[in-house]
């Protein structure tokens, strides 16, 4: 292939015509991240988690070499496109079953999907004081007899209404003090924040608009970001809506999006992508319900320690270093303006605290919403997302740690994995008579699987003797079990006229079952340190981005969560953002948040003698110790 | 005089070579202004105080008729500046007696005058902790057993050193700490500010740079700006400037300021001039002392509620109007950076608590100097400066009030009126002889007459008998009592090659009676208020900016302070400075100066029934009724 001399090429990207110019030489990759386009990328560019697969219709371009594609890919000019050089104009064809959306485009009904959560935040549990409210103050006038400055007269009507022993007030409202209150002859309406334990005046307006209060609870996932628009005055959420994380093309994990950040000192990209999302999606929501920006007062954010990191613009480069120190976690109330978040100008953004570099505060959010730490008896809180974390604990005690399981159960690195949206088979059996029975999202044709149809699917497999207590495929008698290109495989779901085939190899397999052993093990680790039976066991809550129909029983069979009576099994969903909406409405939410993260304890895995011997025990179904799981000696039939 | 058409022209001012481009028509008080020159004015361009007189040497100009230029001074070609229009390059002569220096000249000498204090601040009375400090900490590095995230770490090493139970980081210094800590291998030195209940972390650097803390306290008053460079550290004074307050040709009292910035939408141009003065001094501070701006990271104010409203800015309109409401008394510290002072970009700038919109701060630094608030015995604190205030009161209770007395004693309203410095006759006496001894400052030549001269010459007059109760000169055998161009005036020094004659005009002594009058009513109205007898004042203290040589008994003598034994008065120099720095240097000093504030009941003299009452009757030297003055009747000569 001819080399241009820099010279300046069109590349047009179908199905969705969007078009980028760019120098010749550009990797194809950058090249659709300029358009606009999210592929999909785990490795962050290094070309081996073979995820941004794209056809090249027309054009010159120079691909290295890759074991990744086969050689009917490879004729029909499929290429990575983090392994390719643009050389001429071209047309590229994205695959659809590897693309994410562009992040301007919101997801509709999926959105709700990711938003749901298991109940409404502990409503009742906590008293409603929200960290940002607005008063309706009526003062008396000045007059001669009483000549107190607007300010403390201010202070004095605020201080009727709340405690807030200690205020504080910017000079920008001190400046137009005097003008607000007098316009409306000393009734004014007036937002305050709670800064820690300064309560902060953002905001005086002459007259009585005290009802329009909004603010935005947050949850800052590694791969999607999700937004609920909270009714400040009335404790309700208004409306949801979610995006994935237009940081996905610099890698799936948060790590390699580190490792990208730091090789391309593009931290500030990094802060720049995720506070864009935040802010797309609080565009929306207020478009859609009709409110002005300026009376969205606060924003809450939970999420893992680097996504926060990216978000403030901290520096990350530690999390993946050891010993593994995070910049900070408590974060003080900042201004949101002061990160780029556009709500009400002197809003304030909120993040929850998080324990350490691999324990952020999405899991603490969890803790505060399954309530763990209110109770005697002992509760495991289990979040499976792009990682997986464990929390085990009780009102006396609370112990974590985080299984660099892998997204495997978010559909990464799985062959036909996917996001939990639509087309998604989310719950699957296979039926007495060897028939597959599925049950997709939106009850659209089989795009691939997410996680719940992951767990179902290895879970069935197993309890049907076609994979072994190792995962390995048990070829006699199972026709659906062929050799396909990358080894053997099962098939799912045969290819329809509009949709591929879908099916399950053994290296989708291998990684479900380091997955869920990552888990296990993490969960062992603590059990053990705790000297915690599996009878001691009260509770066990599963979190995560799961389809609607999980199977949380599925997990107990493949040996990803203890054997305990099913009723003590509960799907949580959400509560990153549940807790983030807590903490929104109530003081004591954030206080009791803070005191979470101060106690938990957390257990470093990669330093653990123990954990290694729990990983290798933990990577077989269900176990190696079937002791541990005696309700399963009732259903398998296999091994 | 033929009428230009918008030209531009010339003005070219004498002594100071200043020159100044203006269109024709432009008034010269204005041009004058735009020069850097600061002319008197007491009436801020009104046309009636006649202090902006100056000599037109040669061009084209059109005045105002006007009764306050005698026939010779309009023969000389002298104008008042403020009624006269520029029609043609010129070239003006501003004497010297006339002008105040301009602001970008510090004074040198006579800044130490009005910088020194009867004493230090109260050293050893508030324990030392100052509102901002520099830590030099040394933690722990993290490793594997301990990864205490940066920010929490450095949290635990500032709680082992001071009690900060609230803490606060903006995200700037949160983005930089990593490197910040690890630099050094966690040693670093750590700038902290206390921000009401919150404790800021200001600045983080590595390594143990801590020695080097410095900060500024600040008497904002009417006509004088005094700056202390203090330094953190050690708690002692390196340096002291003074400037005039360059918003000086806006009027010479505050409320003529307020007039004309309300007249002129000309609040920003107020702010700058002051934020200016301030700058000034600083950047001569940090010149002379060879220290970084960035090393100075606070800036305590006391001053004036009108001069801290132009500062921050904020509205001061109804300080001059019906129910004379400030805009606010305490003021939550802020950034300095803010207002545009330029110190340390994240120092706080920090002012003293005020009372009513006609107590300041000064008054409250004054009362926390002098310590009145903690004494059994009740004490009397009286501020002569542009105003009167006037402060009764105990460790029990605390009245205030202020007198519109006007700043007769600080030389305006008298015709050879001056500021305390260079060549103001600061003491004079009668001799038997009927002689005339007096001291200027400086020895120089007299150039006019200062507050304590004022004071002196009043006094001495009557006692000597050449002025009656009544303030009359009684001519029979006063030979240096002529008639002169406004009436009767008294020969203080005859005209020298050097220097005018200096006299005193039976106008001036109107003046100051009334002023003294005011003071004394308003001293009389707090004791009736509070049923205190003169002989139960066991101290009092005379605050203001006269000369060093003030003879406090004079001030009795005149009957502007009740009449106790000498030993009970004090003159206490500017307790605002005094108090700025105590409260710079203890948390405790500010939280007092706070309770003084809240506690100090303020009387309005402009509805007290009684004021005007007891103004007339003070309106008498000293006083019509003798009875409260029984030490002077062994003394005087006259009546």
């Amino acid at each position: 292939m001819e080399e241009g001399r820099k010279k300046t090429y069109t590349v047009h990207f179908e199905p969705s015509g969007l078009k980028v110019k760019v120098r010749s030489g550009t990797i194809l990759l950058k090249a659709a991240r300029r358009a606009g386009i999210y592929l999909s990328s785990i490795c962050g560019g290094d070309g081996y988690c073979g995820k941004c697969k794209v056809i090249i219709d027309e054009g010159q371009f120079e691909s290295r070499p890759t074991t990744l594609l086969t050689p009917d890919e490879t004729r029909e000019n499929t290429v990575l496109a983090c392994q390719t050089k643009v050389l001429s104009d071209m047309t590229v064809t994205v695959p659809k079953s590897h693309t994410l959306e562009a992040s301007q485009i919101l997801m509709d009904t999926d959105a709700h999907r990711f938003s749901e959560l298991a109940g409404e935040p502990a409503a009742g549990i906590f008293e409603y004081d929200p960290l940002v409210q607005k008063l309706c103050l009526e003062m008396t006038p000045p007059s001669v007899q009483d000549h107190t400055a607007d300010h403390e007269r201010l202070y004095l009507a605020i201080r009727e209404k709340i405690d807030a022993p200690i205020m504080q007030t910017g000079i920008r409202i001190l400046q137009k003090l005097p003008n607000a209150l007098s316009k409306a002859n000393y009734r004014a309406a007036v937002t305050i924040g709670r800064r820690g334990g300064t309560t902060e005046v953002m905001e005086v307006e002459p007259g009585r608009r005290c009802e329009t209060n909004f603010a935005v609870a947050v949850d800052l996932g590694t791969t999607t970001v999700v937004a609920h628009l909270i009714n400040l005055t009335n404790a309700t959420t208004v409306d949801a809506e979610a995006t994935y994380n237009s940081q996905i093309n610099f890698g799936e994990d948060y790590i390699r999006r580190i490792i990208y950040a730091e090789e391309n000192e593009a931290y500030d990209e990094m802060q720049n992508r995720i506070v864009h999302d935040i802010n797309d999606l609080i565009v929306t929501l207020v478009s859609r319900q009709k409110i002005d920006l300026k009376d969205i007062t606060a924003i809450v954010c939970a999420g893992n320690t680097a996504m926060i990191h990216f978000l403030l613009n901290l520096d990350p480069r530690r999390i993946r270093r050891e010993p593994y120190v995070a910049s900070a976690s408590f974060i003080p109330p900042l201004r949101a303006a002061e990160v780029g978040i556009q709500i009400n100008k002197r809003g304030l953004l909120y993040c929850l605290p998080s324990v350490a570099a691999y324990i952020g505060s999405d899991i603490v959010a969890g803790v505060l919403t399954t309530r763990i730490y209110t109770k005697k008896g002992i509760s495991l809180f289990v979040d499976i997302g792009t990682n997986g974390e464990v929390v085990l604990g009780n009102s006396d005690w609370l112990a974590c740690a985080s299984s660099s399981a892998g997204p495997a159960f978010e559909g990464s690195g799985v062959k036909h994995g996917m996001r939990a949206q639509a087309g998604a088979i989310e719950k699957l059996d296979i039926l007495g008579d060897g028939s597959i029975e599925y049950k997709t999202i939106g009850n659209k044709h089989p795009a691939g699987i997410c996680g719940s149809g992951l767990l179902d699917t290895l879970a069935e497999l197993f309890i049907n003797g076609i994979i072994d207590r190792t995962g390995r495929f048990i070829t006699n008698g199972e026709t659906r079990v062929i050799e396909g290109d990358e080894g053997k495989q099962f098939q799912i779901a045969p290819a329809g006229n509009k949709h591929h085939e879908i099916v399950i190899t053994q290296a989708d397999i291998d990684n479900l079952v380091r997955s869920k052993a990552g888990v296990f093990a993490a969960i062992r680790v603590l059990m053990e340190s705790t000297q915690t039976k599996t009878e001691d066991l009260e509770a066990i809550y599963l979190a995560g981005g799961f389809g609607n129909f999980l199977n949380v029983r599925q997990a107990v069979t493949i040996g990803m969560l203890p054997d305990i009576p099913l009723d003590r099994l509960q799907f949580v969903g959400n509560t990153s953002i549940a807790g983030a909406k807590t903490v929104l409405l109530s003081r004591k939410a954030l206080e009791t948040a803070e005191k979470i993260a101060e106690s938990m304890t957390y257990f470093d895995l990669m330093s653990h003698p123990g954990y290694m011997d729990e990983f290798i025990k933990a990577s077989f179904l269900p176990h190696t110790d079937l002791s541990l799981f005696p309700s399963l000696l009732t259903m398998t039939r296999g091994t």
